[in-house]
Formats: C-alpha cells, sequence, structure tokens
C-alpha cells in the first residue's frame, strides 16, 4: 500500500483523488495540498476520508509517509514542483505538459534520471480501453507494415478565452494528446510535421493567437504518416477515434456511447451521441494509469509514460506551431537543434 | 434465348416485364396478357419493345415460340392458369402462393410430375442477396448445428381492407413468405406450429376477421426452433431482418437502406431508415429468380423453388390460422392428415 | 452513511461487497457472515477493510448499528433468512430468486408489508444502462403504443449439470431475468405464456430433467406479445439485446464489447464480441442496484424492484414450465387461482 | 431516345455499352469504334444487340444520326477526339482526365463554349448513391459552416507498373477522383494544397518516378479545410469513405458491402468487406451518370460535370505534385498563373 499525496486540487486533482479512494487497489491518498484550499475543498476530502490537508504542498514533501506525489497544480507549476518533489525522494506523477519549455523539462528529466524515482507523465489516453485494444492490435502485428495513422479528435465545447490566452495554444494544450497518441499507437518517432491551421469556432479564439481547427500531418519514422485532425467544438460531443491502416489491414475505434440504444422511427435510424465529456469519456483511464503509476512504483519497474514520453509531444507541438506560423513543413529534427537535444 | 409471356399485367407482372427486357441475358418477353388490357397497359408494353399484347391469356398459351410463362394474374387464378399452361407445354414460372385451396395446389403438383416441365413459385427473397448469404453460411455449416432460427418481418404499411378481406389472411399473404424463409434458410422442415395473434394496427383489420401482428413459434424436424414476428406496419419501413443461430455461432441480417450515409448532431447519430417499399428492397432479387428460372429450363435442371416449396408454406399457414383459432399447437401432421398429403 | 452486513460471501456476495466498498458512497459493509467462512473468504474481507466475519449469520442480525442485510446465501435460504431478517429489523436487500415456492414468497410478502422496512429484490438488469435507456425510451412514449417486445437472452456457457439439478429448472434461474424484462420494460402485467422448449446444447441437461433452449411467446394486459429467445450456451459470448416495438417506433440495445475496436482484414470487418461474463457485462448494474437500495432506506422511498416483483416473475416462470409439460398456453389467472392469490 | 456511339471499347468503354443498354431508358448504342476491334469486341457488341462497329471512329462521326460520343479511348487521345466530335457536331461525354495538359484541356474548354453542345467529364462518383447523398445534406445546410472535410480512398490494387509509368502519377490517375469529390462535396474552391507522398506499397512504384500513399491537405475558399489519405492497396478491398464536418454536425459515408451479413463466432463479431472493385462498387453510378447526360441533352440543361469540371482537378493534381516535389505548400493561384488561366 502505497500513501499518496495530491497536490492541487482543481478538477483534475479530485478526479485523481476520488479514482485512488475507489479504484486504486494499493494506493491511498494520505493528504492534499492545495493554495486556495477552502471549505468546499475540504469538505471534498473528508468525504474521501482524507484527514490531512494543507494549504502548502511542502508539507506533503516534508512527510517521509508519502513515498508518491500526484502534481495536478496550474501547467507553470509542474516542472518546479516536479524538481522538488525528485529532490524530497518523492516518485512523481505529473499532469500534462510537464511544461510549456522545453529548457525546464530537459531540467526536469535530469533530474528524474539522477533520482531513481518514478516519473510518469498523465497522458491517460494510453490507457483507456479502445485506444489501448488499437495499440495492442498494431503492437502483435495486425496491420501489418504501417500506412497510415489517422487521429480524430474533437472536443464537445472551447475552453474558455481566459484558458486559450494562457493555455499555449492549441497544438500544446488539445493536440498534445493527439501528438502522443501518434506514437503511443505507432511505437515510432516522428520526424516531421506539417500543420494547417484556421479559425471556424469562435474568432475571439483567433484574435486571441490561437486556432480552433487544425489538420496535421506527420511522417514518422517507421515509414508511416499520420494524421491528425482537430477542432475545439464539435456539436454532437466529444469525438475520439482512431485508425491505424497498413499492409494487412487496418484497426479502427468508434466512440463511445452512454448505452447501445437504437431507435428506428420516421425519422431515421438514431443512435446515442457520443459521450459529452472528458470526464466520462475518459474516467476508467484516469484510474488505470494511477494503478499503472503504483505498480511501477512496488515492481520497481519503468513507468509506462516516462518524462521522455512527456517531452515529445512538446516538441512536436513547438514544431507544428512553427509550421503553422512559416507556413511550411517543419522537422523535428529542427526544433531539437534549437534546443540541443 | 427463351421466350416467355407474362399473364397479367398488374404491379407485379410489370416488375417482371421491366427486369426480364433490363437485367435477364436469356430470355425475352414476346407477349403479355391481361383482361383489363387498356392504354396504359398497351403504352407501358410497348416503351420495353413488347409488341403482342391480348386480352385473353389462352393466345399467349397458344403460341407455338413461346417456351414459358408468368403467371402473374389474381390469386384465384394461379391454379387455373398453371394447369392450363402445364397442358399446353409450357414451363411456369407462378407468383404466390399457388392457392389457398390445399386440394388445387396437389392438382398443381401432380399436373408438373406429369408435365416434365419446369415450375418455379415465386417466392423472390430466396433471391435476395442478404438471406442468400444467410443461408449460404448455414448451408456450409458455418453456424454449426442449429438452434434457434429468427424472422422479423413487418411492412411499412398494412394494405387496404378490401385487399385484407380476400387475402386469405395474414398467414398465407405476408407470413407466408417467413414461413418459405424459415425452409429455405434451416434447409428442414416443419414440424409443429403456435401462433399468437393481435389486433394492434387497425381494428378493421380485426372487424374483417384478420389479424395483425403475430408471433409464430415453430418446431422444425433438425431439432430447431424457429420464431417469426410480423406485424403489418411499422412506421420506419420495411424491416426485413433474420438471424440463424446454433452451436457454432450466429449469422444475421440488418436491414438494406438507401446510402451509408451517418449523420452526427445534436439530437444523435442518425442513419437512413431501411428501404421502405417491397420494390425498391427486392428489385435485385426479381431479377435473378427469373434468371433462375431461365436457368432451369436452359440446362434442363431443377427449380430452386418447386411446386412442392409452393405447397409447403400454405400448409404452414394453415396450421398457423388452425392455432389462433383453437389457441393450441398445431402439428403439420395434422394438416397433411386432413388433406391426405 | 447506512451499515450494511452481508449474508453469504459466494460469488455474487464478494460481487456486492466489493461494489459497495468501491462505489456505493452512502454505505459501508460492516460485516459478513458465511457458514463455510475460511481463509480465503477472511482474506477477501480483510482487502476490503472488513474486520467483522461470522459464520452465524444472526450475528448480524443482532447488531443493532447494522440496518440493513444482503441475502447472498443459497436459494433455499433466501425466504427464511428474509424473514428472520425483517423480524429482526433490518431492511433486505435479497438475491433472485426469493423462493421457488409461491407460498413461501407469499410469506415473505406478509412479512415485508407488516414491517415497514424496505425489501429489494436482486434484478440487476433493471439497473443497466442499456436496458434502462430502452425503459425509459418506453415509459417516455418514444415509440407509442407497445405491439411487440423481443428479449435475447444466451449465456454463454452452460451451469453445472449439479447447478442444473437444484436450479429450479431454465425458467425460474435463467429466464426469470427476462420475465422481469418483459415487465420492467412494458410496465404491463403477463397475462398468458406459451414456451416451446428443447435440449440442443448437453443432452445431459435433458436427463437431468430440464431444457437448455427455449422460445417463450407472452401476452401482455396491455396488448402486446412479448418473445424470448434462451440459450444456456452461445459461443461468442454473452448474448443481451432487447427490442420494443410500437406505432411510433422501435427501439432497440446491442451487446456491450470490451472495446469498439474494428479489425479490416482480408477476411473480413471483424469486432469484438459481445462481453463474455455477467460479471463484467453487469458491474455497473450491481453498485447501481446497491445505490438504489440505500438511497430508498435513507430517503424513505419504495425500493424500485419491490417483493411484488419478486413474486411475478416466479409466477410466470411456473407458467412456463407447465406450458412446456402440458404442451399448451397457459394463463397467469390459472397460476394464481392455484396459489389462491 | 438519343443514338449514342462509343469510341474505345476497353474496360470503361463496356461498361458503359452495358449500362446503356439495360439501364439508359432514353439512350441506345448505335455504334461502337475501337482501333483493336476484334472477335471477342464484336461478339460483345453483338450480345447487346450493337450491329454497327468500326475500327475508325471518324465513322462514328460522320454518321449524322448520332448526337452524342462517349469517349473511352486512351487518355492521350481523350482531348483530340473531344475537340474533332464537338467539331463534328456531336454532344461528348470523355472519360477522365480529359488530358494531363493544361492547355489542351483549355483548347477543349474553347471549343466547348464555341460549339453551345454538351460536354460531360465521366467523375461517376457524383452519381453514386452514398456520396450523393453526403453532397445533398451539406447544400442543404444540415452540417452548418463546414469546417474539415475528409476522404479515405484506398484501391484494392496497385495498377501495373507498365500502368503507373503512363499514368500521370498518382494525383491525376487516382487522387482525382477525391478532388473532384471536395469540390463535389464542398460546392467550394480548392485554394492550397499540401501533400506528403511516400511508397509503402511497392518500391517499384517509387522506382517509375510515383509514389503510392498520400496524405493530402487543401484549404478552401468557403474557410474549410480538405484531407485526403490514398494508399494504392488496401487488403480488404476498395475504401472508399467521406466525411463532411461542419458547426451544425458531421455526414459520414461508410463503404458498401454485398451483403449485411454478421457472423458472431467464437473469433468475434465479422462483417464482409468493402465491394472489392471498382466496377462493382460503382455500376450503379455508371449508368446515372450517363442518365444525368442524357437528360441534359434532351432537356437542354447544363451538364452535371461540365469542362471546367474536368480541369479544375488536373489544376489541384498538379499542384499536389508541385508540393511533393517541392516540399512545400502550392497555391491553385500559382498553378493558374503558370498557364495564365
Amino acid at each position: 500500500m502505497i500513501n499518496v499525496g495530491i497536490i492541487g486540487i482543481g478538477r483534475i486533482g479530485r478526479v485523481h483523488g476520488e479514482s485512488i479512494t475507489k479504484y486504486v487497489k494499493n494506493a491511498r491518498v494520505k493528504a492534499v495540498a492545495d493554495p486556495f484550499l477552502n471549505d468546499n475543498g475540504k469538505a471534498w476530502a473528508q468525504s474521501l476520508g482524507i484527514s490531512e490537508m494543507y494549504t502548502d504542498y511542502k508539507q506533503i514533501l516534508a512527510d517521509p509517509a508519502i513515498e508518491a506525489v500526484l502534481i495536478c497544480a496550474s501547467t507553470d507549476q509542474h516542472s518546479p514542483i516536479s524538481l522538488e518533489a525528485l529532490k524530497a525522494g518523492k516518485h512523481v506523477f505529473c499532469e500534462k505538459p510537464i511544461d510549456h519549455s522545453v529548457d525546464k523539462i530537459k531540467e526536469v528529466l535530469q533530474a528524474v534520471d539522477a533520482s531513481g524515482k518514478k516519473y510518469q507523465v498523465g497522458f491517460n489516453r494510453r490507457f483507456d480501453h479502445n485506444f489501448a485494444a488499437v495499440q495492442k492490435a498494431v503492437a502483435e502485428g495486425k496491420v501489418g507494415q504501417q500506412q497510415i495513422i489517422k487521429i480524430t479528435s474533437r472536443d464537445p465545447e472551447p475552453p474558455s478565452i481566459d484558458y486559450v490566452k494562457i493555455s499555449g495554444g492549441i497544438f500544446l494544450d488539445m493536440t498534445i494528446h493527439d501528438f502522443d497518441m501518434v506514437r503511443y499507437l505507432s511505437g515510432a518517432e516522428v520526424e516531421e510535421v506539417y500543420a494547417a491551421g484556421s479559425v471556424t469556432v469562435d474568432p475571439a479564439i483567433g484574435q486571441a493567437g490561437d486556432i480552433d481547427t487544425a489538420i496535421i500531418t506527420l511522417k514518422l519514422d517507421n515509414g508511416a504518416t499520420a494524421v491528425i485532425d482537430n477542432c475545439r467544438q464539435a456539436c454532437y460531443g466529444y469525438d475520439q477515434r482512431a485508425e491505424v491502416f497498413g499492409t494487412k489491414g487496418a484497426v479502427a475505434i468508434a466512440n463511445d456511447s452512454a448505452s447501445t440504444t437504437v431507435f428506428s422511427g420516421k425519422d431515421g435510424v438514431v443512435q446515442e451521441k457520443p459521450l459529452f465529456f472528458f470526464l466520462e469519456r475518459y474516467m476508467q483511464a484516469y484510474a488505470a494509469e494511477i494503478d499503472a503509476f503504483v505498480e511501477a512504483i512496488v515492481q520497481d519497474t519503468p513507468t509506462k509514460v516516462n518524462a521522455k514520453d512527456g517531452l515529445e509531444p512538446v516538441l512536436i507541438g513547438l514544431a507544428a506551431k512553427k509550421s503553422v506560423e512559416e507556413h511550411r513543413p517543419v522537422t523535428l529534427a529542427e526544433i531539437r537543434a534549437q534546443y540541443k537535444l
């Protein structure tokens, strides 16, 4: 049984708190910390039987009974707290992205290597039943030599403009999951990126300097080409599909919905919409990723989404951003050179 | 090239006229006959390049250049014209049912045997791509030993009350196709029938002495049980499904629709309705059954739906009718004894 | 927070123990009891943080801190323990069936009425996301006037012959869930039953005096007809489908599978099989039914599956059994008269 | 009734010959011409009742009773014969592409304008039931403002290397249909193209200077972005899908297969593969496009796929080719400037 502390109890911190308490056999939340801890947060913690609550996460880091921390603070705090936690001898589960700054991520990578501690990044989608089934089929050679990888990722609703402004842009905020999926499903690395972006959802997103719709083409080092289509808003819900096509066949996943109900009436044959919200869609995956993290600690095995897996999608995202800005394909080699990687 | 004559150019007679002209390679419609032949009928025949048109079908029977006739007259004329046509040395394709009277069907059976001519009954559904695919899977042993056979057959709209009155009842008019399907898909014979009927579509159908909704359970001589559900009206169109379940698996067919279009919108994920009308649904099957009939003539092979195949569903239908009337399971042996079969 | 005790920690008792501990917010398992309590059972209880373990369930009934019990003992113990528990002032959740004997169920019904305590029967399928969605659509009038209800219920594997012998027969053991579904989905009562049974899975089931395959036709008091097809073995997994067809349309549910993966290869387009085992298929439903039970206690509202709901499917099952034995349709009135109901 | 002549009776010429004879009401094939006319070709023509057969197409052009010609000769003959036929006062249906040379297409456009005759290009896919249903939904505003258009187009098998060498490259030979689909479905024009190409099917295709796999991103003048994925070989058959996503929803089409059969067995739930070959897949579309051509002549209305519709996909294809060669996005304006359009 591993004692963990959760740093940051906003939306995602609470998701982890609940899923660990309910579904993760070998872990227990010993303490939570949040600079804005209020009555609501205290009541939430108490309802889960968590009695230690701090405003300063350093109290968690100081507790020798806590072996691992979950960093669910705001993005700008991910890398500084990662460094501190590793220094304090904790295993770290860090929400994505590790940082918007490649240099800061590099620091974290070095600290992880030096520490000998486990470090896992919160790419929950790798633990989703659908995506994991595709990955398994590909890894087992069922599709043969990969040729084309397609990912559709459309959100049900755009974030607030305030959030857009600090998000790091669509590629580091939203597509970063899809970049991770390309790497995960293919088992290959991205070599070149071409991104076509547009503003089709809300002009205010464009005024904030971002795009809300994108088609991103990625050349992989296994000879396959991947293409991602993104939109910040799909009126029918959270659209999360993927397909890997190869010489022996294609494996594809459709969306999950709340039931298999089909209604045949005079207006057509109607199925349910995809699950609308990422929390309902990926609830099972949030528990599974922490299960895997705890197992890596207990068994002393590598984490399934390590710090390098946290870095790569950021580099791809930066290449995509540059591609839109300079209206040309951008190689990862170019980005790596820029950051001396 | 076989010359055929069509006797009766109502709806189904015209379907055959058009499909032979367009799709059947080795046959040509030399003449048509209809007691109510009018300008509309003449124009239709001319548009297909058919120049010989009679009011009296005997003129077709008298033409030595015509080798085969299609009997598309009203049901009460099916068996008398069958007998005459066989006597005149013609091969006969007869629309279903051969007759409502078992004794008259028996006469036709004897005449067919005596004549050495080909006789095919218009159970078109056997030539449908979906049903034929199920039959093939079953015949090839793909489902193993058959256990349960399910047929859903619901019409888009009920016939007129006038038609209901002369239809012979739902079992001889509508379910007869499904009885044929049970025999065709299973390759087995029906031994016992239990039918539960009700009036849920239109009270006038009940007043006409018929039912419009039925669940019919059939015990087969191969140990399987079949169940048919019928309704005279399904608001979403013509519902034609089947499933054969056995020890090695289940093979099922869904409805055909006009396109594979799926619309995902805020009200759901919507597919097209099934094709609404039997003519659109089974157009390909009407051509295929005549193709098979012509091939049986040309190759001198048995027809794929012979006179006995025309008799059996009528017997099953009579058993079903008796089951509803007497509110008990009725064996086919009982019906056969009644008709000395 | 309600303290509950679980009586019987075989397979289904453990399912409830785990699901209450993990998913049910307002309940906690204070104690378990099992006459065959062994090390394995003790370890299981401890892993869930349950420290009170007894061999005699009377110790649970004697604990004033326990408000409700779950009766997960063998079927013959369901009604005696129900009576004792009600007498001890406990709310009762009882696994299905309450008893194979109608007279004993009648006793329980009277005891429930006299006690003023909550009594819920374990028809978990009512809490399944798919079946509940069909019920909702029907109750909201989406299908209009009901005409035909179809339920497919096939198990992945037959039980042992030893179990078959004490099971009460397929209708009281397996179809009982489907009888409950007919009542639940339609909101109507069954008036008449005709059942056709056969042995197609294993001759030993026939030798044990039972059948393993059945088609059951049920006439409902709302004018609709229902049909259930059952088989003790489907090689492709647990087949759980339903369809309600009415004047405004049909609502149907397909099976759940582990992922939405589709593989297109040279041998076809392949989806995953249905979930194989009832525990994986209905895990969510087991938690939801206890949630509902706890809510009925806390809110003092009627339980959603009451003692009468436990009686009716047994009566329908007895009618089905008689129908097979006497080879005729059997009315529920006849069964009720027999038991003075 | 329009008399037509078919110039070239290779594969596609014969498709048109048969479909006109069988399905097109208001046209009749009066003559065919082919420089390689042999016994096989003569037998084919005779089987359809076509008695006039020439080796020199000029005899067709010289026949005043022939109002329209279908140009099904080799690609290099499309534009010269188009010019001659228009000069001879014939309406022209020309297989795609009009030419590989933009200048020659320009000549044809001018000749069409000067002639007042009908000119239709053989983009048959516009007449396919699935693609037409998508176009209709989009045109009716069902998807709202278009945002993303996706087309998957994968052939079952690559052409011969000899054919690859004279094909004009994948973009002018295969993707040209998809470029047409983007224009057809969106009702918009392409402004910019970025193409990523690779050789994943057969190295010999690469050695012949072509690619066999491509992802092409297209910016449209309505603000939407389109993406096409192509491969010369999909082991599971002819993969022809499309999706248009917009502010009000997404409309998508799946592949057609030979039946709706689903087999549930121990290895999964298996549907049929997509129809394998373009002739089976688009048979209905070949008849429909000629029907439309004949109607345009008879009604004197514009053809539904005019000479400009024949030019645009060639320009897009040239832009795509340049994009691969120069590894950058290429605007259509750039291509138009090059050809003074």
